[in-house]
């Protein structure tokens, strides 16, 4: 596998990922929408078929499909043979296509949401027309999640747990390669499964970002995006959703390299 | 495998694609239905059920369950071999086999829409019988997507971007053929779940056509029906879902034949 | 295999099937339950779940998994042995075996919803209490279908369409065993799918029996059980539900023979 | 495989299908959640996953995946060579690891627990400060099971059933592996079917604990927790989910032996 092939599915998978699951959040929080207020069966389902979607298309190409630096992380700190996990791509040194990889996840899901934006434009401004507190924070909750209770003990918390189980499986998963082997377009279902049920059950309080990402790209697409009353970025939370799914990773990535 | 089971599993899936898919718009806008008024998550795992059980059953009959002509363009565009992507059947030449598959697609696509009003016409006779616009319009959203924010950039970027995913998902899927291989009772399943995370996600403006035989043939019905107050039946939308996922099918194939 | 294993997993699969699949309609439709309206997404799910876990266990003791004597009758037309369908079973006449499958069905149908009545007493007395029409139909949902617009035509074009999608569906499943095959344990989960779709999309007039027993048997249970302010069994409609699916699996049927 | 590892797994995996599971729970009943009152859907689906995530991370770290004592009972009853369907494990006599099993699914379940009441303590005070019983009731429910009609025949035959259905699946899956056999991460999936099933269709008296420790060890936690206003821990129901879920172990597990 090239390394370009490497760089660019994750860049294209990211993409998929925000498009897909900040899509099925326009939907249901944004006016005027067929799925406006459907709930978190909706949300749920929506962002596991992100997940799956996005990752079934990276692995058919030859990717990894991390997308998420938490991930890239936990994987570079478990491999035994210091390749930080990108051994089988060549043509670069494994610590250069570390640092790629997370800033081709980075473009790719800039490029997810202002996908977003542009298909739900005229939903984001029939939204945010009132000027109401609550319609400012529906906009912003298609870009990044909002915490319903503050609490940084409990919110960071949620996040690194929420991580935590998300990598646990993901490294578990790949203990089911010797053998016959987990196939390539089998494992994507499976983290589906995994993303669904952290979103259900975990997603209550932070709205589980579990990828840094998927949080702080929309954020700063939010913070530029030049839309009339569009309300504050919320700033003083975005540390959250970054930290604690970088140190779920490093920490269960370790455990795994013990 | 015969030419004739080629056009013939196309006629009978894209068939099944719409008595499902119709079908369960049908059961959630229709007046008086078991279904009335169950929502975005109803409605989207009833399509992406519609696809994959289609798709099943072609499959199985040794058919390429494509039942959509956006589908078939981009396939034909991919192929290198300049054979329209159908070389595997023989009896004709491929070019003729390209327009046989989407002529059969489209007749497919009318038998079908034809069955879901047949039985569901008590039903269409409850909700017409009020003579309100919200009502005519659930009727003809039985039948075509209906925008709910009218804009020809929007719309048909949304239309856009929803068909280059479910036909960038399918062309990546066919790489995952070299080595072990997808099996042909699992992709399907895939299928549905790309069709489901589209439907979430990108169907809250538009309604998710990409497909254009889809939205044209039962328009096309509707048009055609003798039906009382039934309502016009939104020709100026109508070129949106069948130019869009064209012009996706064709873009997307092109990409897959560099 | 033995003929005693092949009709009593055709016992304990039927009785599978309409504990789960009644048990959702009953937790759905009789008051004071943690699902009451829970609606047609649950119910659904319910069903193609009940479908699947009972063919699972039948085909994982070495069972067909039929419990429908529709699909039985379509296996035995379209088995061009004159076998019907069942000739890997030895000990007995395969005309014997038959009617001992559907007689088995039958019992087993009957098995299941005297459990689910069992474990539901409590709430059938509490939704019949009122004494309102509508309890008694609710009472009566949780044995049998019930029809939302009466109409001979349509209610048995509508069983007859679902059925016949059902048995196309698993007819040509069939197909997929030439070569690699479809494997025993994930041969059920499509068919769970093809029920989620049949349910979703052509549920919404008469509830979709498909099978005559799941509708015949647990009428059987309403007539006979002493319950107070039970109401009518509405034996006028139940010949719909046994007489579609028997056509619709012997006209399928036929098309596979020939 | 070594001794530790099945114990540590049924540890984490225990662990986290009360994280998971319970986390729906608390997401759907506690005040001020995203998932506040997101009905049957959400619960059963989030119940599902939690057991096919619990059995994956498990099954892929070399583990049984029990998780619930019922399970193992089942398992070294129906075990023929009287090894309590613990034999692959060596180092330590079966009927050691079968008790050193049970231990560590509960303090699995325990640790699980007090983790979704730690990621939700804001929102158990926020429900908690209105001092209702309702609210109370909603405390108890993200904890063990609560049945909507008492009735110590009814309740303990739900739950008693719902069991059997589950350990019946399981044993029978296990007839699978005879031959090509159910990969060890295709079987999870399954079985989360059997739960979804389980869940709609019987959980609508008793919530389906099927598991003694699903339900005793977060009622330990519930009793023990020093919360204001957290109202009773409803011991007298509490025998029910311990009792008949055993019960339909032992009473599946003969008929395996036999």
């Amino acid at each position: 596998m090239n390394w370009y092939t490497l760089i660019l599915t994750e860049l294209l998978g990211t993409a998929i990922l925000i498009i897909l699951g900040n899509g099925i959040v326009a939907n249901v929080v944004l006016k005027g929408t067929k799925g406006n207020n459907a709930g978190l069966v909706a949300i749920t389902i929506g962002w596991a078929m992100a997940v799956t979607v996005g990752a079934l298309v990276a692995n058919a190409l030859g990717g990894v499909a991390h997308f998420n630096p938490a991930v890239t992380v936990a994987l570079a700190i478990a491999d035994k043979t210091g390749n930080f996990g990108l051994a089988s791509y060549n043509g670069m040194a494994p610590v250069g296509m570390f640092f790629l990889v997370i800033i081709f996840q980075f473009i790719g899901a800039v490029i997810g949401q202002l996908l977003v934006n542009f298909v739900y434009y005229k939903h984001i401004q029939k939204t945010l027309i009132s000027g109401t507190i609550e319609d400012k924070l529906s906009v912003l909750a298609m870009h990044s999640t909002i915490p319903t209770e503050r609490g940084k003990i409990t919110n960071f918390a949620m996040e690194f747990l929420g991580t935590a189980l998300l990598i646990l499986a993901i490294l578990s998963f790949g203990k089911f390669n010797s053998g016959a082997g987990l196939p390539p377009f089998y494992a994507p279902v499976l983290v589906g499964m995994v993303i669904l049920a952290i979103g259900l059950s975990l997603g209550g309080t932070t709205g589980y970002a579990i990828n840094p990402f998927r949080d702080l790209a929309p954020r700063i697409v939010h913070q530029l995006m030049p839309l009339k009353n569009k309300g504050k970025s919320d700033w003083s939370y975005a540390w959250i959703p970054v930290a604690a799914p970088i140190a779920a990773g490093a920490i269960v990535g370790l455990f795994f390299l013990i």
